[in-house]
């Protein structure tokens, strides 16, 4: 049976998060939804993981086997079309080899995390960015997040409902760049834990504001304790970015 | 009475416009309730010009005279505290002489407006821009812009609500700008009539489309005749960026 992967942009606000849960809207029942009406019967769409309540996306990537000949562009208006009354969309749609799996093929996630940092907070990204009035400094910020990158223990940055099996992970890259009163941060592994951006962000932030010293952060990793991290930062400013093959 | 000059930025998805109306809600009337709420009295805000219903402001200015003794800075806070459950911001409050006017004292106003221009619709920019799914010429728009620039009688892209005593203005610039499948229009002029970057961009997206040549506009633009020109685009791309005194 053809197998297509769908890259997938949407807004998290009005969402229970991504995966399907009884009397609560969440992305992939609307998906699923969307395909059962094309093709006349039930569609299970598998994602690269889930996201939380709230959280965006810009590339999240899912596949979805499709028995009928349809082809992957008309697959792409038919399902769009179907999307219109929810904020969802279909970036992309390909044919791909039937072993390919969003989830188990993927070899890196991309997560970026916005910052609105100035007095004032926003009228236009209310629900896209953490509004943070305390100026940030992103140089202890930067130099704090060195610490977390490689393979460590991320237990401090854990949340207790999370389900891996080891709290051991690789953190490739954890940048902190400003720009007109907008702090980007880029997160990229392989996987990440339940929580792990918005935990490690919200350790970013105390950092940036002075409470703790860039060290404090080596101090808390090697804790490995979630009592110890920062703050979960809230849903609003997180989007899954990319997901790589 | 001291003045106040006030920036702001507004998410115009929710509002008739800025302008006060009986039964609806508008940017002014949020305004004046919050100032009102603060002062104990009655407050008018005067608004540099209208923005029509969807339109947004990142940079819309206006000014209040306010009796009581308070600072610039108390001011904004105390009234983005009273903004929260609308999309409305005050980035900034400065005190100014009693002769500054919001309106009649702004030598320029400048306006963006954001196309964006791919297959797959929007989920993050739903009310933020105009989704057009043809590929456009941002070459032939460019051009054709530049035969809009200068001093001319606007007839062809005046609204026949428009309450300007003349036609005649100066564009002082249009440009067309393309970055990963957004187009970006910015406008600049003393004032503009009702409705004039909308018919514009509505003009030039149809350039960008094909349907006209760059030339077509000039012959638009000779015609002063509304009838000729483009469609209005709609209000959910438009963003009041800058005013300037």
């Amino acid at each position: 049976m053809p197998r297509f992967k769908l890259t997938l942009e949407y807004d998290g606000t009005p969402f229970s998060g991504w995966q399907r849960q009884t009397g609560v809207a969440t992305v992939q029942e609307s998906l699923e939804e969307a395909f059962a009406d094309l093709l006349g019967e039930p569609a299970t769409v598998w994602g690269s993981g889930r996201t939380d309540a709230g959280v965006h996306a810009r590339g999240q990537v899912a596949h979805v086997d499709i028995a009928k000949p349809y082809k992957a562009f008309a697959i792409q208006g038919a399902i769009n079309k179907r999307l219109r009354h929810v904020p969802i969309s279909l970036l992309n749609v390909e044919e791909v080899s039937p072993d390919f799996h969003a989830r188990f093929s993927a070899t890196a996630r991309i997560y970026e995390y916005i910052i609105l940092n100035r007095r004032a907070p926003s009228a236009l990204e209310r629900t896209r960015a953490w509004w943070v009035i305390h100026p940030l400094s992103i140089e202890a910020m930067a130099e704090a997040a060195t610490h977390l990158i490689g393979h460590h223990d991320f237990s401090s940055f854990r949340d207790s409902h999370c389900q891996a099996s080891s709290p051991l992970k690789t953190l490739d890259v954890l940048s902190v760049e400003k720009s007109e009163g907008v702090v980007l941060i880029k997160a990229r592994a392989r996987s990440f834990l339940h929580h792990q951006v918005r935990n490690m962000v919200g350790t970013l932030k105390r950092v940036g504001e002075g409470v703790w010293t860039p060290e404090k952060v080596k101090e808390i990793l090697e804790a490995k304790d979630r009592r110890c991290g920062g703050p979960t930062a809230p849903a609003e400013g997180l989007y899954l970015t990319e997901i790589c093959y």
